[in-house]
């Protein structure tokens, strides 16, 4: 992360952020692997303190990596070597920020992170249930990503808007909390109920498309009504307020020529979950 | 309609599309003739299901018909063209969904309706009153164009945001219903009480100009402070629910190469209004 | 400002257009030099009539001067070029409108304002707190103009959400009234208390990326969490009806080729603002 | 036309440049109506200098006319509208430069030069033939314009890579003197013969898809294989030489946002054409 | 192929069209599986007849097939899809036409034709020499594709500018006739050098890049320097009036937006192509 | 400069580059400060081996500075920033390449290079004279720059064509060589006698704009009639056979976000001149 302000080196980085340029499953409109660059490049114009929090969180360290080197032989390849990097970070004593990219790569970090935190839950927000079991004869592709991450640890979905009817009842059918973006406009106070559902250690996925596309336009599949700003905000914070967040990422900005700020917006966002993670490690021992 | 499903053919089809390239009275930026394609194309990235009502609406049966010929001879010879395709749809017992194009068209589709429903009365979602006399030394324009059709048929409008000082005088005197944006925001409740002004058979015009910029720039004279996604729904939802619609448009969308989500948005409006008067099907006796 | 509606001649005008098409001190991206042009090229598909207050505001006669001519001999120089321009147009009597260009010229303006108005007060309408004291060595950038103007008259802040640490401890130490973002989407009617911090006399700097990004796209730097168009309306209005405007400015457009919704945003606001002010000047003996 | 010298008014000029916004026959991609302000906004970036010549032609006089206001009751009317514009030019003793637009226009101006210039004949530069008897059932449209022009004066054309078999035939048959693309690059020296079939009054008319892609892709329906710039100076040059240019035009420029190079290049071909008809100007009595 | 003309059935169809909408090793820029789309896209704007050969290819019958559906399983195995496909085209006698797509495609289409003609040769029009060993630790990607078919059936080269050293060495160690754009430039002759190299069987494929980018700016890669349009028509029909052609292919298109002209460009040389060869099978027997 | 080759560190390179993303006093379109980085972010697209000459240039030793900060406090000021960097680099004896950016930005590289090289003579390649004495009040502008120069040291200039009277009367009255781009195209061997103007050691200093637009388009005023990619190829190898190159530059690319042909053709254009120098070098005692 550029912001304004110096990078740290990986020995004293608290958060390692890692660009994943690979979008080798997009069906639809390709480009999502140049959004790891537009949230960097858009990151060197914010500034490096966060006014809600007090916090300037590259005083913990933020080290960017080099973008991961891609592999076109096979999707599941791919994940793997997610895998491999992100278990590199955790042992470590990293906290994993990757840029993706398209959503399917989650699924490598979050089997590195559910190796080292045998407890971990996993909140994701989407506009997409991404439940299926197959998509396109393979069971490896964003479609099904959260269905794959579901089969090891505890999934938790907000803003969720487009799905199919056997994704619908496959959730309810196996209780999966999922949160409608629906229901979350007409019932604000649902959005508190969300970390109610999570387990104390927590990794955070989040597909841009949950926000609504007048804010997050960038993306492969808009749906209209997603959540807001302050929404996702409010959300995010209470989360990392009462649980430990051990990583994230952020998925699927396919950036536009002549549109910043949905590039800006995915920066701040990262800018945001690390000052709300630095405010939570400045209240907890480490 | 594309969406993840198949076409129906036409005889066992309720629903049955009609797209209308044509912009031959637009006066600022042309490029309507395009909205048609793009609406279709980006149904086709939709999931079929809709998770608010439970419904398929393709389990209805919806048929998309060529596109429209046009013809350059005159603005009033369109119409009339669009006013015998929707005589054969209508005497076929087809509820039309016509994709625009140019908001002139929704004249000729009224005039069908209007001979097939006697009560009926007209649905306008608009950021602007179109209640001009003449324009540009003519009648049959988009600036006219709901005059025309009030000279015919009862309208009632909702989302206006720009007229003339002439309209307003006009509106008033005559006692058209309208709703203008601005109380709409002020006081939510008000969009509860524009379905009461209509009749028993309701025909719905949609300028896609009537949703707030935000989520739907790619219109020709965009005007801050248009509705949200979600007043629109609620607004659609309470008139199926309560009143028969008979055939729908959605018109105006001058598609942006970079700007997908406006597409979508469209997209799924139509699949929107397909579900909530399916749902309303299914209660009625057809 | 085109409208649908003539110009006024200079001696009859009541407010007078000043297009500055200046951008010298932008380190980011380019382009706000293109601002006045895109809104004047906007304004004129605008009704001349604005349905909130009645007004028609060009009957008080609107003149648009051509562009003033830029110098890049140093930004210090550009500064002066507008407070020379601003002082023949106060001494005539007028109420300058200014459009941007880059946030940095209104410094000339209000130096010109302050000469003739001494209890002047300013409300900015920002998402940054442009309060730095030096910024690449000069003084006199963007990141700096409101500290200047602060050195001169006192200085509202509202919508401001990117600031740095040190900005923010000068914000309180120095009693700046600044507005947050947050706080006013958390509590709505701290809007209502923004007037209140102002005197009698204003002179109105509006940064467009105040507003969100979701409305206001085409601006340098956008940062989410912005206001929205009725936020400002009402805090505006609100101005307007408790206090003397004596000019105003609407800065930092960065016009995108294919979005013309933000440049009808820019040229609504303007006409907003002059209805608002007939309104008040209706009212009140000039 | 800007250039970088001083506009001349009407009674003085002898150059007067009609700028014509229409594009209603248009059956792709619309936008010609840009065209003109695109061509106009281009040339205040030229030297109004020429140095193939030495002319600076604005010294002749050069007056731009308000665009001519268009008419969408029927394309015929808009051409008798133009026809009138043209009539009254003619009369003024003004040398007219049409700007457009699309390509039926040029049908009007040509029948008014032919009724001040009974031995006119048209030189036509263009990709297509345009000699259809009639196209979607109307006889006034771009594929037919040069058939109904033909029907009233001689017309030679050059650059044609792009007709039907039944165009084909009707030229042969009606020894319609047209120079293809392809004999026009392997023989360059036919260039030189064109203006042997014209008259000694001409009109010169020129598609801008007369030029190959490379330099001018702004236009509808761009075809490979056209003219360089130089092949082009090279036969207007010789045309002006030997005939009496008596008015000429420019059309179907449509202007893409990110490509300013072929408004440059349609600017500086209207340019060239002024230098060359000085030229003439000053070795004949006029 | 849309062109102005009705499209065959399969059965009676001599040309069989084949979308590839496939980009998946592409390293830089994604995009080309949108080509095929472009492609056929703007062949609707062309008209059918072809006036340098008097042919209207559509008379010996055009069928377009669906878009081929892609796997994102590995490369190999969408290499293998488009064999199966080659496969059945040939075996029905068919001249196959695929339209990429990204380059590797070609090799699956190859290997069909080389299992019907043990004598095919191969004629690769390009700006890279594609014969890398491996690249990114894979033998299937854009990069190698060329190699991988010399290792099948002989390849003769033309139009390439950009290569590794090792790639230069390999092609003169092997003989392989490789005519550098550079050469063909400047010695124009060269050009008609090319089909002595050819076998009396020729499979022709057109990595579009081959053309200089002033003409076709619309690829992954694009170097300065190319083939113009008529050079390439040149060498193109000397090949069908002296070899005979198989089937051919064209690849790589990028399309962009704002840029009609490179689709219009692909499209036309489809159709010149099989202008080419439709002359070609009116003087041979079958 | 990426190339796909490893760049050398300062002390061991024999080239270094130098981006200066400055374009203070552009008055047209602004946008050549993103020039520099679209340069390089190509170049990591292109073969490091020249086939034409068979150099690998990387061997001798390129590296890459940091952007030069700028300074907008004036141009003159920034003109003496790049004379001070272009100093270290002559006096480390490195060969600069620098990368606009604005032309003005020339100026100071030139002084740097005639203090170490007192024979100095410049190859200027532009459309445009650039020998106004002062523009907009200054005589420090892109539209003076090489009159600035020529006081400085000796001047050849070659492509122009455009220019005013006034520089006209001056070039040939001061005996600049002249060489303009309408005489190259006629007599291309008049080429070959550029050179022959030239002194012993030579800078290089290339506007962009010197090509063609059909292969450059993205400078800020295109002009028609632009020299080819080989003409310039053949002049700049003619130039470094017979002279010593010490330094030069690419200036003015304005990068367009859907045109890459153009950065590519400006990173292979520094690769050449690299290619070229380095096959002088091995030719002559250094």
């Amino acid at each position: 992360m550029g912001l304004t302000s110096p990078e740290a080196d990986f020995e004293s980085a608290r958060f390692v952020v890692l660009p994943v340029p690979y979008d080798g499953t997009t069906t639809f409109r390709a480009g999502t692997r140049e959004g790891p660059r537009a949230i960097l490049h858009a990151s060197r114009e914010l500034e490096s303190y966060d006014e809600e929090t007090g916090e300037e969180p590259h005083r913990r360290g933020i080290a960017t990596l080099d973008e991961l080197a891609i592999t076109v032989a096979s999707p599941k390849e791919m994940v793997d070597r997610v895998r491999d990097a992100g278990r590199i970070l955790f042992e470590a004593g990293k906290l994993p920020v990757m840029l993706g990219g398209e959503h399917l790569l989650s699924l490598g970090m979050i089997e590195a992170a559910a190796a080292f935190h045998p407890r971990l839950t996993v909140l994701q927000l989407d506009a997409h249930a991404d439940f299926k079991d197959h998509y396109q004869e393979s069971p490896y592709s964003n479609a099904c990503v959260m269905r794959r991450v579901w089969e090891r640890v505890p999934v938790v979905q907000a803003g969720i808007r487009s799905l199919t009817r056997e994704e619908h009842h496959f959730l309810i059918e196996n209780r999966v909390p999922s949160y409608f973006a629906r229901d979350l406009h007409e019932v604000p106070e649902r959005l508190d109920e969300v970390p109610e559902d999570l387990g104390p250690e927590v990794y955070v996925t989040i597909d841009l498309d949950v926000f609504d596309p007048s804010v997050m336009p960038s993306v492969g599949t808009p749906e209209p009504g997603g959540l807001t700003w302050y929404q996702v905000l409010r959300l995010l914070r209470r989360v990392t307020e009462t649980r430990r967040v051990v990583g994230f990422d952020v998925m699927e900005l396919l950036p536009q020529p002549h549109l910043a700020a949905p590039d800006f917006l995915a920066a701040r966002l990262v800018h945001k979950m690390l000052a709300y993670i630095s405010l939570d490690i400045s209240r907890r021992p480490c």
